[in-house]
C-alpha cells in the first residue's frame, strides 16, 4: 500500500482528451476530470477556442481544437448532456472521435455521452452504459449491448451511468492506469465519502411516482435520441 | 409526493451567486451548481469577466463581476481549492462576501471555501465544516465551532466537507428551499446513486498509511491556511 509521493507525481502524466460541445453537462465532465487531474494533462477539445456553454448555465474554456488536439491520447472522453442529441449529428465531432478512438488507450463516456460514442461507431460490439432514461436510444444504435450498471468496462471501452456516475467512473479508470493505491489516495484527497440525504438516485430506489415525473421531464429529449440513433444506425451500416 | 412539473419549473427561480477566484476547485462548485441549476439563475461572480482558472486545469467563464452582481441573492456560495489561501487575503473578494452575506438568504461553502467565509467574518459564532485536512485553519480563525460532518447547517449558514461533499450539500439546500420531493426528483435526474469502487473517502475509512500520504500532499497548503487564519483572526478582532 505504501508508495512514494514523488514517484506518484513524477509518473508520465496521462494525456486526457475531453471533448466539449454546446449543451454538455458540466458535472459529467468535471467528475472524472477532478479524479484524474492530479495525474493528467487535461485537454478540453472543441471546434474552436471559444468558451462552450453547458446545459446548466456555466461555460468552459477549451484548451485546444479538434484540428490541434494531441494525436495520441491515453483517454478519450465524451460527456453527456441535453446537447448530446445534436452532437450525435455533428460530423466534425463524430469524425474526430472516430479518428482518435482508433489509437486512444481508453475510449470513455459518462451519461448520454455513450450515445455520441455510439454514433461515432465506437461502441459496436461492446457492452455499454448510459443515463437510465436513455437506454432505448443506446439500443436503437444497434450492435451495442446495453448494460444497466454504474460503470461498464468492456476491453478498452468504459461507459457509465448518468451525471454523478462520472466520479465512480473516474476512480475505476484511475485504478486501471495507476493502480488501486493511487485511486484510493485520490478518493481521500477528494473526500469522496458520499452521504446522499435521500435515497432516490435510481428509478428502482426513487419509486414509480418520481420516475414517472423524471421520465416526463426527459421524454422529448429521450425520444429525439432514439430517432437520431436509428438514423445513425443506418448511416453506420451503409459504411 | 406528487407535484406539478409545470409548477416546479415556474417557481420563481433562485438567485444563486457563486464566487470564483484563481485556483478554486471546479468540482466544489459544479457539484452544487448541477443540483441547483434546474431551479436557479446561476451567477458566476469574479473580479472581471475574464475566465478564471481552477486548480485542476479547467477555466470557468464568469457571468458577472463583484461590482455588477445582483444585490439580493438567495444563495451566496464559496468553493474551496488550492487558491483559497490567497482568497483569504483578497480584500475585494472578502468585502464582496461580507456585504452580500448580510442579505443573502443562505451563506454557504464547500471544502476550504469555509475558510474564505470565515476570513470574511461570516462564520463567527457558527458551527461549520471544511475539508478534513483544513480543520486546524478553521479553528485558528477563532469563534467558529468546527464540526466534522459532511454537511453542517447552523441557522442560514451551510458549510460542507471536501470537494465531493458539494453534491450532498446541494441536495440538503435544495430540500430546504424547494422541499424534499423536488430534491429527490433532482437526485433521480442526476442519477445520484453513488457506488465508489473503493472505501477510502475519509481518514477514518482510508486508514493511517493513506491518510499520512494525503496529509503530506496537503501539508504546506494546510500550514499556510493556519497562518493566514491567525492573521485574519487578529484583523477581525480589531474591527
Amino acid at each position: 500500500m505504501d508508495m512514494d509521493i514523488e514517484e506518484l507525481f513524477q509518473s508520465p502524466r496521462l494525456q486526457l482528451g475531453m471533448v466539449l460541445y454546446p449543451g454538455f453537462t458540466m458535472l459529467d465532465l468535471l467528475g472524472p476530470q477532478s479524479v484524474l487531474s492530479l495525474h493528467s494533462n487535461s485537454h478540453f477539445i472543441a471546434s474552436t477556442l471559444a468558451p462552450v456553454p453547458s446545459d446548466g448555465g456555466a461555460a468552459l474554456v477549451p484548451t485546444t481544437t479538434f484540428a490541434d488536439a494531441p494525436k495520441e491520447l491515453d483517454i478519450l472522453f465524451v460527456p453527456g448532456g441535453f446537447g448530446s442529441n445534436a452532437a450525435m449529428q455533428n460530423p466534425e465531432l463524430l469524425a474526430f472521435l472516430a479518428e482518435r478512438g482508433k489509437t486512444a488507450k481508453f475510449v470513455t463516456s459518462v451519461c448520454s455521452g455513450a450515445l455520441v460514442l455510439g454514433a461515432a461507431g465506437l461502441l459496436q460490439g461492446y457492452r455499454a452504459a448510459t443515463h437510465w432514461a436513455f437506454y432505448d436510444a443506446l439500443e436503437a444504435l444497434g450492435s451495442i449491448t446495453p448494460v444497466r450498471e454504474r460503470v461498464v468496462m468492456d476491453r478498452n471501452r468504459i461507459t457509465s451511468g448518468g451525471v454523478t456516475a462520472g466520479i465512480d467512473f473516474g476512480l475505476v479508470l484511475l485504478a486501471q492506469v495507476r493502480g488501486e493505491p493511487v485511486a484510493r489516495l485520490t478518493q481521500l484527497l477528494l473526500e469522496y465519502d458520499p452521504a446522499p440525504p435521500f435515497d432516490a438516485g435510481s428509478p428502482e430506489r426513487a419509486g414509480a411516482d418520481l420516475t414517472r415525473q423524471a421520465t416526463a421531464i426527459l421524454s422529448s429529449s429521450a425520444a429525439e435520441a432514439v430517432r437520431f440513433a436509428l438514423a445513425r444506425r443506418k448511416a453506420l451500416q451503409a459504411v
